[in-house]
């Protein structure tokens, strides 16, 4: 029993990798099974919906994570260093990967029309994403609505520097996203909160 | 000889457009000579390198596009209304595309192994933009260091409200994105500059 899930969470780590690093249209599932190191065979067992339903339950999980993480940075370090921890773990992932891992959740986005509902729980990923960094912002002092709006900008901007870092093999765009935004996201935070 | 090189015109195009809508691994070189009503078995004449060429030179000509447009367009209005004019361009494409009509050089970004040269061609497009923009805001008044970073940080904010749009099938990340930065932009060039 415990084997038999091994194997199926083998293979969703897997894809979660291989979609960021190239896409869910140029990822097989004999790549994924092949990674994974699970039985051949065993993808349909696990995943009956095939790709579609890898790439969404990928996507997902993805999403998931990161959610967690964000709730759990910005109730121990705030807004600013949320965003800052968030962009220093893209960036290390970026590097040991050689330049070629992305979001995973901008795969999910990015999928078409082979994994419909992989685009459809992407988008909600990124609101969930949004709405915890707008609800920081928020409890630091700043109006609702300009909360929302920088929170949608900090994460817009995080996926654009991905794949600009991806573009040009380099850290810089992650590196002057980061500045900027904590410049900018500091000075309000200070500006208007007490804390 | 006309009517040659308006097929290779035809092909290009339709590349562009299937590119940014579904990606280059999940385009088909015969989708391209369908959408573009080109002659069949003509793709190869015009581009011998297949869909690793028509990636390369759909990326080179989308990153030339938008480096000219950015030039005009700071030219002319400067770097806010530049940067605003461009987000209302994708907006407006994201509309009437349903929601599909990404950016075609990330598009080439992440075209992957099977069109390397688009990466770098993408790589090379992000950097002529980001260095438009920069000289805009540093003619503005901002010191380079600064306007290099804004620059960084207004291109990867739109590319990831892209992908954020996309995902949600709403302007919103879009609309988001072009307010909290016209409002950054527009506040550090009326405070350093005299334009």
């Amino acid at each position: 029993m415990a084997r038999r899930s091994d194997a199926r969470e083998r293979m969703m780590g897997s894809a979660v990798e291989l979609f960021r690093e190239r896409g869910v249209a140029a990822t097989s599932l004999s790549d994924v099974v092949e990674r994974g190191d699970a039985p051949r065979g065993s993808v349909y067992h696990y995943f009956p919906g095939g790709k579609a339903q890898l790439a969404e339950e990928a996507t997902a999980r993805a999403g998931r994570d990161m959610a967690a993480s964000l709730t759990a940075l910005t109730a121990e370090h705030g807004p600013v260093g949320a965003f800052q921890a968030i962009v220093d773990d893209f960036r290390r992932q970026m590097l040991d990967s050689g330049f070629d891992a992305g979001c995973p959740v901008a795969a999910g986005a990015l999928a078409g029309g082979e994994a419909p509902a992989a685009r459809e729980v992407a988008g909600e990923a990124f609101r969930t994403w949004e709405a915890a960094l707008s609800a920081a912002l928020w409890q630091y002092g700043l109006p609702l609505r300009r909360a929302e709006g920088l929170a949608t900008l900090s994460i817009s901007a995080v996926e654009g520097a991905l794949v600009l870092a991806r573009a040009q093999r380099s850290t810089g765009p992650l590196d002057r996203v980061r500045e900027e935004m904590s410049a900018l996201l500091g000075d309000l935070v200070a500006r208007r909160g007490d804390g």
